[in-house]
């Protein structure tokens, strides 16, 4: 059986490269970009061209990979050099994600654990392995927590989700739009709310987008529809993914979370997060210390080279917030639902590491 | 002295027809839509060349004079069935600013007060001095109301404000911008944040450049960052427009004014409407009765040309909400200001009346 979300493609190696759909002009149009060098990766995850935390992990996975089959024939030393380099380089590609860093430091991991005495080809092969095992991983953990969290949703739900956190955020399937895959497959007839999500308007772009290649109903508000829509009682639950989870369980994801969180609290309608395990960064204690990312002012001040607003206008652009473990109903991972009981209780920490 | 806010202006009779700044178009381009009949001018209401319910008020009330003076030579027969017609075209031209069926009863009134021997030339003559009176009392009212307003701002306090409910939206000087420029006339400092207003975009395009005319410190954001603002201590005050508030004090504006208004009570922040009198509407009790104006799609898709949106997807466009009176710390009102305790023990209604 081919799967449906196979269709929706953020990242894949082929041809020696890794060839990313290209996020910033889905869906009118659908172009690819290629990267050959962990240089043009860090580049691309900076650029949006991929984004999505689990994607990005993926990518700064091949990153390496690449630049390990780049530097191959070079010495030792300068195989070395150019590695601890490229590490650098998509360490500073975008700083909230977690899975980036995850990423990294188990390629990192990778290579320290190969022979003392193999050669560059030999580790380059190792960390292209590992690169390939982190995106088959990421898929069946996807599956895995959306069958999870499909068991939250009953029939008819009505389920808002915010930003992008489907295939394209991932290596396939997705986390919040993985656990509506998920209760679609199980029989349920669910409907997607899809708030546009500006400035980057992921929700108009591709988590329409991926919806309507699967035939699941989908919805499309602007970000300040959120609230009205559960005023008239028209949202059941809101699934969202994540992109850094403290220890304490509070979440940082994509600018509105917090909002949309507030509204739901408000509203009594269960509010979960789903993500990896991955995406749980046990090594910052609250949200409070996630670094919020702000990108260019550009970005909010249109869309694309299209620019609206006032000239002269000051700008802010923080690209995440940060969610308080208080509204998060539950967080779904690919080994279970934690509650907000559970949450409150501090005992995300034991969770992940048992 | 010449007023600063002379320099927005959303419409003014010039050459025997209205001449109005295309608020689609604003501020890429300044231009400039003419009107010489009703039909013209329901048109311009429609597609929101003119918005913001106090300018659709004085714009309405001028399709009137408009069509008057088009008719004064046709015989009394064809005036009076020409006339009804103009008021039946204009009151459907958008259904949830109620200045506008305000204006126009004030403008029936004003041509069933005059001399039944009258001919149609004096009526219109009548009908034209009475749309002049509305816009020049349109702007005093706002004037007066800044005043009132510009009480609740102390100096250093950082404004929310959503939409545009400026000088752009009114005759002159502003309802919600109002209270700001009058609280920076009175020399204190202020500074604006300005949510985008998706779909239309009035606070990144109309407030963001208002603002900026005069030199007063104004930052966009896009409505989802409203939640972090406001949890990152950058909110002092949020005051916005209406477009319509019942009897009971619930108020209908923007959409995602509601929203805003459940994150300001959250954080603790005081959240005031400004409106002239003529936006209180004591023939409908409560706000879940008001008609929320369901726009096209085709808004949310894009902007303008430019459409972003998944093909295939649905779309939903209510143009307003309605948030409850409880929600209100205040209603500013050239009468004065109406707090939270006053308008939840029933007493707009007197107030109005008084």
């Amino acid at each position: 059986m081919t799967s449906p979300y196979e269709n929706v493609v953020s990242l894949r190696w082929t041809d020696n490269q890794i060839v990313m759909i290209d996020q910033r002009v889905l869906p009118m149009s659908v172009e690819y970009v290629s990267a050959d060098s962990a240089d043009t990766v860090a580049g691309a995850i900076t650029d949006m061209v991929i984004r999505g935390a689990p994607a990005i992990g993926c990518a700064a996975a091949y990153g390496i990979a690449l630049e390990a089959l780049r530097l191959q024939n070079e010495s030792m030393e300068q195989f070395q050099r150019g590695m601890n380099v490229a590490f650098d380089v998509l360490a500073k590609s975008r700083p909230t994600a977690v899975n980036l860093f995850w990423a990294l430091d188990r390629m990192r991991r990778t290579w320290e654990s190969v022979d003392r005495g193999a050669d560059q080809k030999k580790v380059a092969k190792h960390l292209l392995d590992q690169a390939h095992l982190i995106l088959e991983e990421d898929v069946r953990i996807n599956q895995q927590l959306g069958a999870h969290g499909a068991e939250l949703l009953r029939g008819g739900y009505r389920v808002m989700t915010h930003c992008n956190a489907g295939a394209l955020a991932t290596a396939g399937y997705g986390t919040a739009l993985g656990v509506i895959r998920a209760a679609v497959s199980a029989g349920k007839s669910i409907s997607v709310i899809a708030s546009e999500t500006r400035p980057f308007l992921q929700g108009a772009r591709l988590t329409a987008w991926e919806m309507v290649q699967e035939n699941i109903p989908v919805t499309l508000i602007t970000d300040n529809m959120a609230g009205f829509m559960m005023h008239e009682g028209e949202v059941d639950a809101v699934v969202v993914g994540a992109d850094r989870v403290s220890a304490n369980g509070d979440v940082a994801n994509k600018i509105g979370t917090y909002m949309i969180a507030v509204l739901a609290k408000c509203h009594n309608i269960p509010f979960y997060v789903a993500c990896p395990i991955s995406t749980i960064d046990l090594s910052i204690e609250k949200g409070s210390d996630i670094e919020i990312e702000e990108r260019s002012a550009d970005e909010v001040r249109g869309f694309r080279e299209n620019h609206w607003a006032a000239v002269g206008v000051s700008i802010r652009n923080p690209s995440f917030d940060v969610t308080p473990v208080e509204l998060v109903t539950g967080l779904i991972t690919e080994k279970g639902v934690v509650s907000n009981n559970e949450l409150k209780k501090g005992t995300l920490r034991q969770f992940v590491l048992d």
